[in-house]
């Protein structure tokens, strides 16, 4: 063929190309009555919600759930026995889609999810959280509040319709009436339940956020979050493979490094498969990931008897089919770091992290959980938590400071592993909880305590011996130099 | 005609407008002269600011005004007898320029503005907020501070330039020479006057931000933040129609709830229109909206006898055109929400709202107003606000933790309902406004205020009479298997 | 040419393009090996390592090296000799890329970048933050924290690689093993090496946020950093050329202000050149900028006597060849703000901030300094900082509050400047510091000190005679018609 008309041929399929995608926009334009439902029960929701909330009508229409046939009843249809169903213009429908009505399409996705950690986030309802925002808040806050991440028991009222003090809700471990756990709407909103949109780290940081697990804002001062907003339009966010380092390269998202495939690994919705430290107990302990064949798994910590392949773990109501070590679990997190970095920088980073938490573990957090039991038990302090001043100083140490510390200093976040993470922690130890400790127990024995648990450790030198003086000259003669004679004061 | 020959010409239209775009642009060549700038005298003024200060030029050139031939003396013209106009290369201009300039062209919004909450945020010059800015810090703070969101009182030199203390500004309630209130500016950032970057609800977060209102952080976190953030490029945000639902679905801005259209509810620039709780006072209250006859409008709390329409209000200056009840605006927002939200969804959330609301003042809020009465009654502190630290105490809980935390639960923003808001009002109440009430009154007189404040109140039982033991212990249990035996001090 | 066949032509055109731009892609494909990796010994690390580390492989491919022959051992390479050299497949290379390695192609930037403020910001060694980070920290917080911002002391194992104790690390002021100073990765992120990443404000937040130096967050508050994420678009952000005002008007970047190139002035990577405040220090300053013949400059502030050109500089080992005094440097900032903006804005906005900051020296930091002096001087406090109380509440106020205030001010962020800042440095003025100066001098001392140190100043007042009456009744008068009777408790 020759270049000229070659050429016109490529002109012309280009054209063609631009004449079908007006064609495919034009039988299902904006806010007008397509052709093709999924069928013409779904055409009946559709007709009607298109002008009744024509916003919810139209996400959906544009979701692949639209294109591809799948319609309101294929999500929102029930039998008429089940507990949620209601009569709605002729059809028995439920108000919610629970992960086993999307497990229909999406069973591996399900199975995974529900074994999760995130499965398991309203389980709160028996934690010191939740003892917080129940009885020191109250109920209207536990609702608004720690619900809308963890998840409501979603009830019922008469008519079969959720009530509204559990609904609206999209809590990540939200106990539907079904018995199933979680929302898949809490990451894939509704109703366009966008891939896109999930891969997203805003997403994540709808709960993922704040002063107790400030996961987002690590991210985004870190290098990846940096790189993803700067490159946002060049991460391939809604490819259906999206495989790390292949596909996109130029940042993680919370999902890359959590969940999504890289090369030799794949996706899961598993989410804490790939983490090997728990950072949100008050002491950090690496951790062991036990699968039983109920679908339900577990983290059992180092140090702790491993159980074996084929163990009944009578607690939990299941027998064990898979265990993942820390080390196992840290090498897939690896696998996705080496997806773009070397094999230096992926050393170096995990040996500044572990000594980190260690040091949090050492120096701080375990000394004052000893001082803690000791007042506890000799009855300086009650058994209730939170109703001592000392008590609220230890929990948001650990709580607050020590996790944004720990996650700051995993994720890559200077500022949230120093200054508000490590520094908070060691000024409220030095200036709130051993003042406070000399209040409730007396100068005596406050220095008995401190010197049994806070002095046999080398960081706190300082504190029993004074800061050291030649130290002290040094740094004060380069400060000097740098702001000024007597700006040391 | 033949379906090759149609596909040709289709290529040609194309290609067409491929040149046409080309040309258009052409014509006002970025950093060089064109051809018309709205009239020869506007043109002087381009010939001269594009090498001046060739941004500003460029920002109007390209904006819609430049391109539809509003040109600087448009806006900037003024008559000699104005009181801010100055001679400038032999005409009468003056650098401000007013609601009362935008109005020559856009009447309609500036008259919605000016009777709006906005166009009144000049009077904190009379308020707590600003005896703490005036006094407690200092006018150079309050300058750059407090009248940068406000709006100064703008002077002019003896050159009728506005003086350097108050200008630059563009505060939303800014006081012109001319009487008029606002700066258009504000949200239509100058000199490009942009309707998509006024809809991004960063425009927004410039005063609705931190510890005090943080709305746009509440935003950020919200399910509605999170689409908006993802789905940026499909919020069709230049649109001049841009309706809820019909023009764009993807996530609502600020600007969406509060001001644009919905389908059956026409764009508003009376931002407070569809409020119906006043979230931002020391108790809350539902609103209602009164509008008179000299283009101002006020809100009446909810329990207050409502005047009725053609009712004078001396104190106002004005007769009653218009009374919207709180409920009539609560019907206005809900508009909103059903634009993409079905029923049990928008009631579940304003159920959860209201009892969140309730919660804040009935448990905390009012007892210790109650209590701050009693002690400016009884002269045990002093008449003058924030001389005495119990005084801030009780105004950071309610000024900003307990307004964090309503924002928080008005917009989905679960962190701010909770950790940022009221865990931190309950904490504060506890830990912080009881301990200084003893210091302040003595064990014997805070006894008897709290068992007379707070004993009644269900919620406060924990206080005295220690938590529920069985609870404790459940909790406790759940709480060791978690995250293991000994965690629980 | 006839109309319709020149439009032919012109689609031919269109379409060659296109075809042009696929071809160019196809000769590297993702995933693939291309032809031309910048040489056969380059081409020998991308066939391994596009397996290994693909996407590090796949961010350099697409990268202006990548796609201009520069390969790996261009910065890799390593001379026999050098320190960090090791053998690697047949190569002497080094893991580092130093400013050294970079100023083989980017002298001039390298050279700019070395005497920079930013290439001594590993001297934070010998100061407070570093004693507060090793000390009342501990090392591994520094290694995490204080390090990654403000550069490691890069060591080498035996086997000449950096230990990871000390790497990875891409902080500012890296002390490399070659001698230079911080690492270009810092800003442009690794291996894309990209313009337009480099100059998005996130870049400078990795290190310029949080509680003691929010600039990211004080920019994003702004009109500035409003108008750059509604408008990220039309940035130009990748272009070789970008000049503010002529290649992009819609917004200026952190990179803008302090870097780039403005109509009459070039860019820098010297990025303290534009400063004219020094808003870090206890006490702020006018600075002026000496640059020596031995490649540093260093600081020195207004009041003290200014070297002359020519001087030599005995403690800094080099000869003054260039003066900028802080006019100047106010000069070269103010060029910046002109490129958008006229004579009275820039005006008002430098003599709001000259007051904002002359309020915060003289009202608060300078007698509270003033006082700390005195408390050192008689023993009433040790000479070491950070072991009493009163020492975390002055360094707070200063390092914290007192910077967050300024910056809030100097970028025009209202709430950082207010609610952020200045309210915080006076409310610990008067109920954390004044209080624990009680407690540690005893009331009569410390009425002696407030007498002699606060007293002179008229801001004051409100706190030795109490606040006005008349103010204060006029204020409850608006209070309370705006809240509701009974309101100002």
């Amino acid at each position: 063929m020759k270049y000229g008309l070659k050429k016109f041929w490529s002109v012309v399929a280009f054209a063609l190309l631009l004449f079908t995608v007006s064609q495919a926009e034009a039988v299902r334009p904006a806010g007008q009555p397509g052709k093709d439902w999924g069928g013409p029960e779904n055409a009946k929701c559709a007709e009607c919600h298109m002008k009744e909330s024509p916003g919810l009508w139209k996400q959906w229409n544009e979701s692949q759930h639209g294109q591809n046939g799948v319609g309101c009843l294929d999500c929102h249809k029930a039998a008429e026995k089940d507990v949620d169903a209601f009569e709605h213009k002729g059809q028995n429908i439920a108000v919610l889609v629970t992960p086993k009505d999307c497990a229909q399409c999406h069973a591996t996705e399900v199975n995974e999810q529900q074994r999760s950690h995130h499965a398991s986030a309203g389980k709160i309802l028996h934690s010191l959280d939740n003892l917080l925002g129940e009885v020191v808040g109250g109920p209207a806050a536990v609702n608004v509040g720690c619900r809308q991440c963890h998840g409501s028991v979603v009830k019922l009222d008469v008519k079969k319709r959720p009530t509204t003090d559990t609904w609206p809700n999209t809590g990540i471990g939200r106990i539907n009436p079904d018995g199933s756990l979680g929302s898949c709407s809490a990451c894939h909103g509704r109703h366009n339940f966008s891939r896109a949109q999930a891969r997203h780290p805003d997403t994540c940081g709808k709960c993922h956020i704040g002063p107790d697990h400030p996961q987002l804002e690590v991210y985004n001062e870190s290098q990846h979050g940096i790189q993803f907003r700067a490159n946002i339009n060049k991460m391939n966010l809604g490819s259906d493979k999206w495989e790390a380092g292949i596909d996109y390269t130029a940042a993680p998202t919370c999902s890359t490094c959590h969940m999504s495939a890289v090369p030799g690994r794949p996706k899961t919705h598993d989410v804490g498969e790939r983490i090997s430290w728990n950072l949100r107990s008050p002491i950090s302990n690496r951790i062991n990931l036990i699968r039983l064949d109920n679908g339900t798994s577990f983290d059992s910590p180092d140090g702790k008897p491993l159980p074996k392949v084929g163990d009944m773990i009578e607690a939990r109501g299941g027998k064990v089919i898979e265990v993942i070590t820390s080390e196992e679990r840290r090498g897939r997190m690896q696998d996705v770091c080496f997806a773009c970095h070397g094999e230096r920088l992926v050393t170096g980073h995990y040996k500044q992290l572990d000594d980190f938490v260690e040091l949090y573990n050492e120096k701080f957090a375990n000394p004052i959980k000893n001082i803690m039991a000791e007042l506890k038990a000799s009855g300086k302090i009650t058994k209730s938590p939170f109703d001592e001043k000392i008590e609220w100083i230890w929990w948001e140490i650990w709580h607050h400071e020590g996790r944004v510390a720990r996650h700051g200093a995993s994720m890559m976040g200077p500022d949230y592993a120093w200054w508000h993470g490590m520094y908070e922690v060691a000024k409220h130890t030095y200036f709130e909880f051993i003042p406070e400790l000399k209040h409730v127990v007396g100068e005596e024995e406050a220095k008995r305590l401190l010197e049994k648990h806070f002095k046999p450790i080398a960081g706190h030198d300082w504190y029993f011996n004074g800061m050291n003086k030649e130290a002290l000259q040094k740094i004060n003669k380069e400060y000097e130099k740098r702001y000024g004679k007597g700006s040391v004061n």
